[in-house]
C-alpha cells in the first residue's frame, strides 16, 4: 500500500486522517485513551479491523497513563479505560475482542512492575497489529479464486486497507486478484451519509491502480437490472453464529438485489468479526447516529432542522443472501456455520 | 396547498426555485423560452406533471416572442421552441406531450392573427394547468381507498405538490388520505443524488402537516425488514405499454426490497404519463447526468475530480414488481394494463 492507515510509534498513535479525505493527507496524533476515543468516534479511524487494532494502542497508552504505584492500580486503569473505549461504537466486535484481549494479558500476567506490564502490553497490541495484517493477506487468497478474471465487482462502504492495519478485507480480495494479473473492474456504492464508498474506497483503489467508478447507492439496482455486476463484496462489523451480518447501512438492500438477479454475494471478514455471544442478527445492537449526517451533510443544509431523521449505522444481511463468507480461515458457507472448507 | 409551484401572469411564468429549497422559498421569473428551458434543466422546476405545465407556458412565451408578421412565422417560431425545449430532459413524457399539444392547437386553429393565436395557446396552456390540478385531484381520490388508516408509507423522490401544478401525484394519494380523517406516517427517502426527497418532499410534508422522517436512501432496507413500511407509493417520469415505469434513480431498488418483503408498491402518476409510443422499459431514453452531481454535492468534494461516474436520473420498475398504477382515470394492475377498472 501506498500509504499507512495508523502507525505506534511506542508514546504516539498517529492515524491517517479519514474524515478528511480525499482533499488531504493528514494525519492525527492520539496520545491518551480520549485522543483515540474521539478518533474512534469521529470516523478518523474506522473499519472493524482498524478500530480493533487502535483499540488496542489505545490500551498501552493507558497503561503508560495510569497510577504506575500499584499492579492493581493500571488494572483498574486498564479496565476504566475499556469500559469507556467499548461505549465508542457498539456495533463492531472488534473493539471489544481487542480490548478484552489487551486486558487478559495484563490480568494473565504476573508482571508487578509498571514499565514490564506496559512492555507486555505494547507487545501485544503489535500483536494485534502483525496479525490483523496477516489477517489481510489470507483473506485475499482464500477470496480470490472466487473472482473471475475481467469481473466487474460492487462494493459498498469502505473494506479496504483503510479499514485495516494491512490490505483490508473485501478490497483484500481485489487486490489479491489483480495481484494474481485478473482485469478487475469495481463499482464503488457511494455510501450515505458518511460517503466512505465515494470518499475513501475510491480513493485507495485510485491509489493502487484499479478502475473505479463511483455511483449514488440507488443507482445500484440498475446496474443489476443491466447485468453489469458479476459479484458483491462487502465486509462485515459483526457477524453472528448462524452467519448473519452487520455492515454498513444499505448492505442489506445490495443483498437483496443481488439475491434478485443471481448474483453471488461475498462478505469479507476476519475470523475475529465473529461474535460467538450471538445466535442470529436480531441480536446485534444497531448503532443510531445523529441527523446531521444526513440533513446537513458536509454543512449543506437539505432540510429543515428538527426534521426527523432515521439514521442507522448498520444493517443485518440474513446469511440466507450470502453465498459466502470469506474469512483468514477459510470460506464459510451462508447458514451452514459449520461448514468451514 | 400553502405554497404554488408555477403561476402564469400573461407575460411572466413564475416558479418557485426548487433548487433553494428548503432554506428559502424564492422565485424565478421566466419571460423567454430559454428561460425555462434553463430552468428545467437546472431543476428550477421539475416533476413530469410540472414540467408539461411549464413547457406550455413556455410555448405561450414562443408565440409572444415571434415574429408576428405571418401565420407561418408563429407556426415556425413554435416548432423551433418545442424541439428546443423537449432537448432539455428526455425522459419525463409529459414535456413532449405538452408541447405536441399547444403545436396542434396553433396548427388546428385557422386564427391568423397574432394576438388571436397568441391568445388560443394562452388558453391552452391554461387547460393544460387545470387539467393538471384536476389530475392530481382525481389521483388522491382513487388511490386514497387504496391505504389504511395509520399505515406508515414510504416514498422516494418528490411527486407531491412541488411536482405539479395542483396536489401531487404520489402524495397526492397520502394528503387525499389525511383529508379523509386517516392518520398517515411518512418515510421520505433522501434520493441522492439531488435530495429532492430531503429537499422538497420533507419540507411540503411538513408544510401540510404530515409527519416525514427522512432517510438515506441505503436504510430503506433496514425499514421493510424491520416491518415498518405498509405500502410504498412513488411517482413516474414515462410508462410504458405494458405497465414498464421510469421514474427516479432507486425505484427500481425500492421496488425490489418491496417485492421482496411483500409489501404493496403503487405508482401514481398522470394518464398523460403512458408513452403509447413504447412497447416496455426497455425502449425509455434514460438521462445519464453531470458526474458533479454525485462527487461534488451540494459543492462539497467528496472524490477527486476526474472520477469515474456512474449518474443515470431514472431507472425502470417493471411492471411485475408493481401493484397498481393510479392514474387519474383509475386503477391499472401491472402487467394487465387493459385491465382499468
Amino acid at each position: 500500500m501506498r500509504f499507512r492507515t495508523l502507525e505506534f510509534t511506542g508514546s504516539t498513535l498517529r492515524l491517517l486522517d479519514q474524515t478528511k479525505l480525499p482533499r488531504t493527507e493528514q494525519f492525527l496524533d492520539c496520545t491518551t485513551v480520549s485522543d483515540v476515543f474521539h478518533a474512534i468516534r469521529s470516523l478518523v479511524v474506522r473499519g472493524a479491523p482498524a478500530i480493533g487494532v487502535a483499540a488496542g494502542y489505545a490500551m498501552v497508552l493507558a497503561a503508560q497513563g495510569a497510577d504506575c504505584r500499584s499492579r492493581a492500580g493500571i488494572l483498574a486503569a486498564l479496565n476504566q479505560a475499556g469500559d469507556y473505549l467499548k461505549s465508542c461504537r457498539p456495533t463492531a466486535v472488534n473493539l471489544a475482542w481487542a480490548i478484552d484481549r489487551m486486558i487478559a494479558v495484563a490480568n494473565n500476567s504476573t508482571a508487578n512492575n509498571c514499565g514490564e506490564l506496559v512492555t507486555l502490553l505494547e507487545t501485544e497490541a503489535r500483536a494485534i497489529e502483525a496479525e490483523d495484517r496477516t489477517m489481510c493477506e489470507k483473506i485475499g487468497a482464500n477470496g480470490e479464486p472466487l473472482i473471475p478474471d475481467g469481473a466487474t465487482i460492487l462494493t459498498h462502504c469502505n473494506a479496504g486497507a483503510l479499514a485495516t492495519a494491512g490490505i483490508g478485507t473485501a478490497l483484500a480480495v481485489i487486490y489479491a486478484a489483480q495481484a494474481h494479473g485478473k482485469k478487475i473492474r469495481v463499482y464503488a456504492d457511494e455510501t450515505r451519509p458518511l460517503w466512505q464508498g465515494a470518499r475513501l474506497t475510491a480513493w485507495e483503489l485510485q491509489q493502487e491502480g484499479i478502475e473505479v467508478t463511483v455511483l449514488c447507492d440507488n443507482a445500484a439496482g440498475s446496474l443489476f437490472a443491466a447485468g453489469k455486476i458479476d459479484a458483491v463484496i462487502v465486509g462485515a462489523d459483526r457477524i453472528t453464529k448462524n452467519g448473519d451480518v452487520a455492515n454498513k447501512i444499505g448492505t442489506y438492500n445490495v443483498a437483496v438485489l443481488a439475491e434478485k438477479h443471481g448474483v453471488p454475494f461475498y462478505v469479507a471478514a476476519p475470523q475475529s468479526t465473529i461474535d460467538q455471544q450471538l445466535i442470529s442478527g436480531e441480536q446485534i445492537p444497531i448503532e443510531m447516529r445523529a441527523p446531521e449526517e444526513v440533513i446537513k451533510p458536509g454543512g449543506v443544509i437539505i432540510a429543515a432542522e428538527g426534521t426527523r431523521v432515521y439514521n442507522p449505522a448498520f444493517d443485518v444481511t440474513p446469511n440466507a443472501l450470502i453465498t459466502a463468507i470469506i474469512t483468514d480461515e477459510g470460506l464459510w458457507h451462508g447458514g451452514r456455520w459449520d461448514g468451514r472448507t
